[in-house]
């Protein structure tokens, strides 16, 4: 007989939604993992002694899925959630930039990072995109959590650029480098946007992603306003700018994509270009309703994100999920549209495609990282069950996540976060409120 | 000296918003309550030693709201939630005659009402109105649980209705008698639709309701398919067939008014005709986007409604006020259409007006029926608090709701349900769907 082999958590009983290729539904399965990996992966009848787990985790009567992936966001705006809703665009932005430009600094910026990290892993994320600054600040307060951070780098045009080009390039790479092995981080490189760069700045930004590998990440086509600002500086579209520049690719994510034409569609379709869909901060800034549906049918694909929380004002997937299969369905007049099971595969495996991790997350499989969420489907919201994907889109909530392990780490079990402080992360944000409410 | 008053339930220590007239917000505020009714609301300082309370209910560091009100839905259609979604009306329609016809008798119907009003009062909502069958066993079982329902006899064309309309008449006049002065009972009289019943129906209903000063339901304009039926069986649209059957009256609330024309919308106004907007069944469905954002311009009272779990599929009023801020947003591209503070007052006071109870619920009051929730407001989704209704809108989930009080009963205390039996509930709808899944 063989010896069991030592593993260090065995998840056993639930309901295994995997994701993989042939979309695995296991009843009473069991997932085991040893380090960060799944190294097993079934139904428990199979299981047999072949285990001696470290940790057991009982999943009994409750869903075990992928690890939500949100796929744009901008993490430590946690602190201004609520701060200006209601009113136009510009009225936002000029609130929000003057609390950015008092408020976000080296420490509230992991504050912020740490509000956000709770809320994500309470509400079954694993992995998400950033787009802000202060990046060690950032990586660092993700590493301390264990969570699963694709960031990089920000480029932006600001008076003096051009003289400071080299140094900005060389920062960059310093910053990359440092980070730089972190399994825990997946490197990329961003642009704000193609009204806030230039195409000399877009090239750098080509050049350092195609050298290192590296996915690149832009805001892209969000509001109208954005369409005519890129007209008048380029006399083209967003999209159109961005592939003159070299960066319609498979290591491409643009969030938004709101305003696109069939030929840009078709365009994002060949060249394997994906899109981070937002409906709550679309819907909530009056940008208008990505064409989704229309993405969806010509292969584009599309991600969700919940974009930052000072626009949504949660980081809840369910929630932007929920939303992204409603009014696709309600602006296209075709019920059939978004099935749940697509936008459950848009929240799990597109989303882990999206940021260049397909063949590490997003679905659970022996050999992929071990970035899992465990739903209690006992919840009356989610009672009885006839489908579980329609229960995961169309009646789940973040609070029915009841434990999440991310790169084979317990960091949430039973509710309780393990390896975030939570009242100590929610007094430091209030205390930066206090202040923020003043400006 | 006087002595203290003896009261039941002294809530103490929360944020009051209490969606009165003055729309105040008391800090650090107490709530008590005498039978079912507040007999005194302030701020804590000022209470004095003036009552002597049965229980105290802790709310410090919460928000004290208003018991949310849900205006339309179908509550023993939890029993269908997720059995059929993502295809045409017909296709829905099919499905769930189907199971209705095999599976829906006077113990179901008890039993899935019961785990709507679970599902309710979880999610903070203390009054809601249901419009299904066996209205004996809903109201018997709304009458076990505590909760305030708005109800009663549908009427619908059925083959051979001309012959028993008399009979038809006197059947809902002996319900109505026979729950009349139930205090948790708002009676009323519904008709199915325009299209499934008749003018001649519509005049004996108008009759009941207005011998007994009675609330009339009725869904309109929800479908462009009903636009077709109504004119091809009428020569109207459904607005021209109740208004010319006096029935848009300030007694009358409309579910969905997707399909609206300027003038029509004006007519609600004018009659004070009230509408309960259902955004998640109506994108789910494919039924078009309601101008809701027109409906408020022209003053008509808009309140918000779930519709049933079986096209939903929850029966969050959370989720709902969210959407229909957002949704609006989106269509209208103003970002200032349905403000939190609005939407909120949907939910709350408008939803009361609409169900005719405006002046016993739906905001915190001295000498209205005590129906309330308390918000937990230290969970991370909801920290830090800049504005308390922005949270209440774009951030607060269900799960955030800690305690629910109606008619001066506490129903949930700690997230305990205090009158339903939340695990009996949920087995016995699981018994139920295990047969519904074999038709």
């Amino acid at each position: 007989m063989m010896q069991p082999l030592e593993i260090d958590i065995l998840v056993q009983g639930g309901t295994i939604v995997a994701m993989d290729a042939a979309r695995q539904v296991i009843k009473d399965g069991a997932v085991a993992i040893k380090g960060s990996e799944i190294v097993w992966i079934g139904s428990q009848d199979e299981i047999g002694a072949q285990f001696l787990p470290a940790q057991k985790l009982d999943a009994s009567g409750k869903v075990v899925i992928p690890g939500l992936v949100n796929t744009h966001g901008h993490w430590a705006m946690t602190l201004f959630r609520g701060l200006v809703d209601d009113v136009p665009l510009e009225a936002w932005l000029d609130r929000i930039w003057k609390v950015e430009a008092a408020q976000i600094n080296a420490e509230t910026m992991a504050a912020g990072t740490e509000l956000a990290m709770v809320e994500m892993i309470r509400g079954g994320t694993t992995c998400a995109a950033d787009m802000y600054w202060y990046y060690n600040e950032s990586f660092d307060a993700v590493l301390r959590a264990g969570f699963r951070m694709v960031n990089g780098p920000s480029f932006a045009d600001i008076p003096g650029f051009e003289e400071r080009r080299k140094e900005s390039c060389n920062a960059a790479i310093a910053l990359l480098d440092r980070y730089q092995g972190q399994p825990l981080i997946q490197q990329c490189v961003q642009a704000h946007a193609t009204y806030t760069t230039n195409l000399k700045m877009l090239e750098d930004i080509r050049q350092i992603a195609e050298e290192r590998g590296l996915l690149f990440i832009t805001h892209a086509a969000e509001s109208k306003g954005e369409m005519a600002m890129v007209k008048e500086k380029y006399g083209m579209t967003p999209i159109e700018v961005l592939d003159k520049a070299g960066l319609l690719t498979e290591k491409t994510l643009l969030a938004h994509c709101v305003h696109l034409t069939d030929a840009e569609i078709e365009r994002l379709a060949e060249t394997g270009t994906s899109v981070a869909h937002c409906p709550s901060s679309n819907l909530k800034l009056s940008s208008g309703i990505a064409r989704v549906a229309d993405l969806l049918k010509a292969g584009v694909n599309v991600a969700l994100g919940t974009d930052g929380p000072a626009s949504n004002n949660d980081l809840d997937m369910f929630h932007e999920a929920q939303l992204a299969a409603l009014v696709q369905k309600g602006v296209t007049g075709d019920p059939t549209v978004l099935p749940a099971a697509q936008v459950f595969s848009m929240m799990t495996i597109d989303g882990a495609r999206a940021v260049g991790l397909a063949d590490k997350v997003g679905s659970l499989e022996v050999g992929k990282l071990a970035d899992l969420a465990v739903i209690d489907f006992d919840a009356p919201n989610l009672t009885p069950v006839y489908d579980l994907y329609s229960h995961l889109i169309y009646a789940a909530a973040a609070s029915d996540v009841s434990d999440v392990i991310i790169h084979g780490q317990m960091v949430m079990q039973d509710r309780q976060l393990l390896t975030l402080d939570e009242e100590k992360v929610k007094t430091q944000a209030r205390k930066i409120a206090e202040k923020v409410r003043l400006i």
